[in-house]
């Protein structure tokens, strides 16, 4: 039995790893900490927690924190988990870190879209934890940077295309559209219900986002090259899910049964990664709840382009799904332990 | 490993036995039916169930469904169910119906509320299956009458206040919200995103309602006497929940401390009946995609009447979630064997 | 032309005034105010009023107010309100408050449930807004107190039952149902999109809601006895919207022909009270963005009770919508001018 | 005082028509439509018009129709239209029509995306129905033919960059989204609300929508040349709007201050299209049961692209608000008569 702890339970990442836990078999969340809950029931912020989790919040620093667990998940913002990693890991912990703090390998770049870097010595250490892309390292990590939401939806929908040279990355136009949950829990006027319900619009317009330098990164590791990309993230009126269309001109004159082809190779082995049947395309509503990442693609014989869509639970395979899948891995349990379940539907 | 069936895969409930039985260490699934979508593949028509359930839909007649399965789902119609099920008891397997065939012990009342019944014969042998009032039947069952929707959510509303006589039954109104799930997954208009979204309605005003005899006839059993309700069925505009705000006249000066007493008692031991801490309510996010039941109570001392909220699952513990706990108990698997996850939130 | 102020722009009911005073023939909008965003268009708080409404939010003093318009709607909490109205009086302008702090006639009574009373010699003056009971009174009025929006949704659906004594009023529970705008603008964990989305609970159980003195001193007058209620608010995954279920017994054999053809005659030359058809009954989302309160009844001859549904938007009849109906009053023009809009739909 | 028809007023756009009417004061709306409703009043098939609009469905012959109204809206599907309209123009009535028949100037084209035309002599005369670029030939029009809703915001949201030739057409992708109203009042799984309630998903994925054609043709009219889009559609779990995300490569060096007081130029003295001031964006949401056009541009200057977003009430300005735009135009009345009110919000 592993003894876990989540740091920042009270966020959306933070109940949604719990819930998770709560049904993994070969681990126990010991701890779980928020400071603005601090000695309160988790169950009494989150209730569907109600006799499934029976765990205080606490207000912990990171020296209190390692006599508590063996391995622990940093659900907190970036800059916070920084400061927090090097403390657990000084102390023999592993950790799954969800904040985008080690997931940029150049610390000029993570420095230019971020803030200053506080332990840049581990960034080498950091694995980026796409099991689909990394697995092998991610198994003999101690520190794993959990990949953003967007950026797992991108990298998964673009990694057959980018390996085998069929689209020129210089082309790329990828339109994303992300539940509301990926704003977080912090009372906003901005994410009001009846400011987001029976609406929808774009934001950080014009490639101001911060996962672009993290989707770049990966796209130029696949591609072999330095990638830009156009990327515009959309808020949609739904909880969860995130749908990224994506756009690139052929580089070569490739059919549509060939690619649908490559991608169902590519993916025939694993468990969180289903390419849809030809003429068939992902839905968030698939998806939701699940650890799946659903992959359509289709080519434009109009225009020589192909377009990938690709759909995840943003809160799930976008953050703590996949920071479970990665903890199942770095500790040898079964990959999909506690998160195979299909997608809740309706 | 027991094999086990779904005898109309196609609907919200099909599909949501399917996704539990696909995370069920001690079943197997081996059929599913459904005429309309015979020779499809149920991932097809539930893209969610892709990499999960590898199962075609097949149109089959009772006789040629006792050979594919141990233990079958009615997830039809009523009129359909009671077609089928004594050829599936004459070849000696165990039924969950989660039909309204064998939920009323009165063929008269039945037939008076729906059509003409065909096997009466088999009404007494079946088991209300309800754990929470009838768990030692359920276990001994081969034939159990899954409960409707509203009434789980009203039954397990009341049982404490009726047992303990604390209310005039007389004075009992119900006030209940299901979400649109509860319509079904047939065509229709009233039903259109476009009608159901951003509204609210009632439907079935003024006594009308097909669940009323089966509450009627619980709450009468744990009243011990003939119990009438005022009952009005709305329409929410979300997909999965039910809401049922439940008002009755106080019989005799209680506390409401003694009320919270009363029901935490009553339900300390039951895993899927969660009461809210005093002062606290449910809500339908907190139940959705569980099998959970939340209970909350509140004395109006300006008028003397008591006031409970219920909260589920309108899918799960009012319909699939409840099927496989009363299949875990008629097979003497851990009864929250693949449902003891907690509610997705957000 | 007559110049008016809106004070408090910036919640829900400021945007929606805002919105029906730029189709208003007979009115110009001279000011608006808001502390938080002063200095600032109205239109880039409230994008919806770009190229309609041309005007900086501005934060004044109630001695600068009196110089900008000659009449003002206060939409701005209670207790605010009360400090403003006496001195936009003294200078000779008529209000439409739509606040709390002059709807209670009982001084006594307001102070009980929400804070002292500034200005209580201005009580006895105030109408009580809502022009289907007090239509002659608001024509003469300077200062009417508009309605709550749950007050106006029941008080409209009884009038008729209470008037002619037809129901036994120690009988009436009341359960309503409101849209989150009801809620207002404030950032808000428990009003986040991801928090009401998908879900439905009640809340102030239990008889604790400050509309509920409002609503009993309107029916008691109507009733001509003291009238003490049940009053359950429950909060909607809608934006805009209030559907008030309504019971009550019977106090004479009175046949669902009866009650019908009582309210039919009972509205029929009121434009924005709509009775429905018998056996129909109201739907929020068919009076959304209107003025009009949709009424339908029904008898449970099973039980003896009568159902009364009634349905508003909260900002608009609720709100908004019944203060420019009494602007409209108060000033000699058309009763519906600029509101005689049917609801949007779909 | 104009009698109008309205020939197809059960679906989404008839009753928007008929919500628009019944408060524009110079017309009549004498006659409405409905093969499945004929003999209900209107306002049973949509409540929202009770006590608006007091007409019954009828089931008419266009020889019947022509004695019934002077002008007339076919709002009813492509095919049916232009089985209509020749006889209405030869009795010597006006017509807008809603549908697609007019739309192709070149009727291979027509066929090639849609099926036979039969009556091509009436194409050359039709005038596609954009205001802002085709007003004065709309004002001489006796048959207008009413764009589609993705066109309307594409179209709109180009025509600035195209007119000065600043972007290259060749790299035009537009990734489209739309409410649920778009795809009509049929009952169908599709649309049923629990399977596009919190959900997203492309549709029509791969240049094969029959909105392209119609987009490319007025795309190349403006550029000058030949334009060949990508374009992908999608559905939002919303039931009103339309936002366009569109990409291009710039084709010369602009900047974004330059592009900005370009599009503030064109639009000017445009009621209905609002360009958003610098730095901020379109949201469907503000746009909702109005007739404007909201639009936002962007360089990014990391790519060299522009980014243009475009968002529309789909059923308004995308179809019945647009439509009384033209029949505004068509008979001499003011352009924004019964159409220039703000978007409600929330």
């Amino acid at each position: 039995m592993l003894n876990v702890g989540i740091i920042g339970a009270s966020g959306y990442t933070g109940v949604e790893l719990a819930r998770i836990l709560s049904i993994h078999p070969e681990v126990k969340l010991t701890v779980a900490t928020s400071r603005q809950y601090a000695g309160k029931p988790l169950s009494a912020v989150f209730p569907n927690l109600r006799k499934r989790v029976d765990l205080l919040c606490e207000d912990l620093t990171p020296e209190q924190l390692v006599d508590r667990a063996d391995f622990f998940f940093a659900a907190v913002p970036h800059k916070t988990a920084m400061a927090l990693v090097p403390t657990l890991l000084a102390a023999g912990k592993k950790v799954v870190d969800l904040s985008a703090d080690f997931r940029i390998r150049d610390a000029a770049v993570y420095e230019q879209w971020y803030q200053p870097h506080t332990c840049p010595e581990l960034i080498a250490e950091a694995v980026y934890g796409l099991p689909e892309l990394y697995r092998e390292q991610v198994k003999q990590a101690r520190l794993v940077a959990n990949p953003g939401c967007y950026p797992t939806s991108i990298i998964l929908g673009l990694a057959p295309l980018l390996r085998e040279k069929l689209i020129d990355p210089s082309t790329l136009i990828i339109d994303s559209k992300s539940g509301t949950s990926g704003a977080g829990r912090s009372a906003s006027v901005d994410t009001l219900y009846c400011e987001v319900a029976d609406g929808f619009r774009a934001y950080k317009v014009g490639g101001t986002h911060r996962h672009i330098p993290e989707i770049e990164q990966e796209l130029s590791v696949l591609a072999g090259s330095a990638v830009t990309i156009s990327f515009t993230p959309h808020l949609l009126p739904i909880s969860r899910g995130i749908l990224s269309t994506i756009y690139a001109t052929l580089s070569s004159a490739v059919s549509e049964q060939d690619i649908q082809a490559l991608y169902e190779s590519a993916y025939k082995d694993e468990s969180f990664v289903r390419v849809c049947p030809a003429g068939t395309f992902p839905a968030t509503q698939h998806v939701r709840g699940s650890n799946c990442c659903d992959i359509g693609v289709k080519v434009d014989a109009r225009t020589g382009r192909v377009i990938v869509m690709s759909a995840i639970d943003n809160i799930a395979k976008g953050a703590s799904g996949q920071a479970v899948q990665n903890m199942n891995l770095m500790n040898g349990f079964a990959e999909d332990c506690a998160i195979r379940g299909a997608a809740f539907f309706p």
